[in-house]
């Protein structure tokens, strides 16, 4: 097969750890299925600050911007929480995102069937739960300007963030929603504050516009955010794909995630346009958890999450759907099987470290 | 007693049906214990635009700025989906919370001993449940200038709003999460986005100050807000009280309310600051539900989230902390006895309508 370029950015915390067993992984598929892949590796978050004083640096930007697909792993920790606003370790992921366009930033929230008794929602409401959030990533008030905090004087400050969207950036969003719903259940859900927020306004305007001019098949319903959460919570199995903007996203999907009781389970993938010639599109695939600093260095880390971002990764990335498919049913078995890391951990299961469950799937696959 | 002004305000949908109920208690409590409580009645909502093509007018909105409180219903439907933006219903609510400068909204998230079976979250989780969340009202992306609407021309349109807050604003409200905590478990949690948002990093720096010179005694946790969100679904019972902005409030309050399982039961109270001389504040209390337009005009709506606003009314404007009490105890024992209206209906229980669970609140009271 083609040479595949990987470029790894496991960051901090349980990062390297759970990009550990994605890198078994892959040496695995080269060796047993001749998948040809080629990794080289980089710095991003508070390793990279450490070692040369930014988030993420020029080189290591350029390698992510060159390769056919990034795996990133977690960033931060209480080390870096004094540093400079500019250079802190979020600062990697978002130059990341923005500079390599990732506007479309797909966060599936499932329940996996072994782990439906262990959310703090009732069984009946997540069991079988398989939605998939499309957040709206490179725009909205993470990149609008200004975005500063000014002195007043007087022991007075003002901080300033600014929510801007374009239509093409709304169409865009949208037409990827409905793009994927059209393989799903055939419905999509937007969510915005359109009473309160004008660019809230212009994102249900698009979106309807969107869905009358292209996708008038898919099933279309309007929520306000703040509703939105709370159907979530009441009734998570109501809704296929959601469609929203980054800041909701954020929140929204962290619920949703949370929601499955398999918050050290779920990926992500971050996805730019469709290159005109190539067709190609520009990817990042991470685990929807943080850098988890607490467990950091103790070979506890749950690394399905980053397992789970590289299936996409084969998925999205390079059409491999079969091995797609056989990685996540590999997961979900050896799940079945009663292995757990301690983060889902439950009586009468059998409790393992990063290596072995790592170790298991790879078996498994 | 002394005369005490109620400017009232039922709006749109079930506002009315529910506020009828406020009324008859009002009038019992004038009978019975000479409360000395005068009404006058206004327009909010859709109601108001059609009467004056105004969400409010300038009369209803001159009664309510003097007036010693104000109880609000709900606003909005389908009827009003079309009016322009600045006309729209919830226009009026938003007026009515600037110009009042009711900066500090208090809302309570408990679960009821006997609805704690009828969550989406699992009893254990919710059960005892009593948090309150201290959202800012009159600052953030509700209010930031500009918010506007642009058209770039081929096609293109730009939505913007912007989001700030400055110093002050940022110390009273968590003042008042400070002194609340002080009546309660002790315990503050702040919640912004520091990592994405410089209005946070102000919001995290001031509430920080604030703690340090004034209320050190209280515990103080900060939170990053998709990770309280998360954290609101997983085990509530961590937090005691929960200061954030308008935004990630009111996604929060809203996500609180319903792991309660009481989404239909839960009240709020809008605090302006004490007047310099009277020490009285400007207040306004209302259902945490909305206008719910398919039922309205049936019967079946559910009171008992305005009876409790009203209930936070006698305490906080009235300080007739014992009537507030048992006017509680009076909703917790009429649910204890099974009665239900049909949205926390459950086999084995009594369904009964507005009037007749109005009714009985009473009766107990
Ligand atoms: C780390 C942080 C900047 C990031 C975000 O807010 O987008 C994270 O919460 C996420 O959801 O990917
Ligand atoms: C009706 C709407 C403007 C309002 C808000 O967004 O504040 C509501 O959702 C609330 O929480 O009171």
């Amino acid at each position: 097969m083609a040479t595949k370029h990987l470029f790894l950015l496991p960051g901090d915390g349980i990062g390297p750890e759970a990009m550990a067993e994605v890198k078994k992984l892959i040496a695995a598929m080269n060796a047993k299925l001749g998948s040809g892949f080629v990794t080289d590796e980089g710095l991003v978050g508070g390793c990279a600050y450490d070692a040369h004083g930014a988030a993420i640096s020029d080189a290591d930007m350029e390698k992510a911007m060159t390769a056919d697909a990034v795996l990133f792993g977690a960033v931060g920790g209480p080390k870096w929480d004094a540093v400079p606003y500019e250079v802190r370790p979020e600062a990697g992921l978002l130059r990341l995102r923005k500079d390599m366009e990732l506007f479309a930033n797909l966060r599936p929230a499932i329940c996996y069937p072994a782990l439906a008794a262990s959310s703090s929602l009732k069984q009946e409401v997540v069991q079988g739960l398989d939605i998939l959030i499309v957040r709206e990533l490179t725009g909205g008030v993470y990149f609008g300007e200004p975005k500063q905090i000014i002195d007043l004087g007087n022991g007075q400050k003002r901080g300033i963030d600014t929510q801007v969207y374009d239509t093409f950036e709304i169409e865009r969003i949208s037409g990827v929603a409905f793009e994927l719903a059209r393989t799903r259940k055939n419905h999509v859900t937007s969510m915005e504050k359109r009473n309160v927020m004008k660019s809230g306004v212009l994102w249900n305007e698009v979106v309807t516009q969107t869905h009358k001019a292209r996708y008038s098949d898919v099933k279309l319903d309007h929520m306000l955010a703040d509703a939105g959460g709370m159907q979530l919570v009441r009734w998570p199995k109501q809704f296929d794909v959601i469609v929203t903007d980054n800041l909701f996203g954020d929140m929204l999907s962290d619920i949703a995630a949370m929601l499955t009781g398999s918050i050290g389970m779920l990926p992500s993938a971050s996805l730019g346009a469709p290159d005109a010639k190539t067709k190609k599109r520009k990817a990042l695939y991470e685990p929807v958890h943080g850098s988890a600093p607490d467990i950091a260095g103790k070979g506890i880390a749950n690394p399905i999450a980053m397992i789970a971002s590289f299936a996409m990764c084969l998925r999205y990335s390079f059409g491999m759907v079969d091995e797609a498919d056989k990685l996540e049913a590999s997961i979900a078995a050896v799940l079945d099987q009663g292995l757990r890391t301690k983060d889902i951990f439950s009586p009468g299961m059998t409790e393992v470290g990063a290596v072995e469950m790592g170790d298991a799937i790879i078996a498994k696959f």
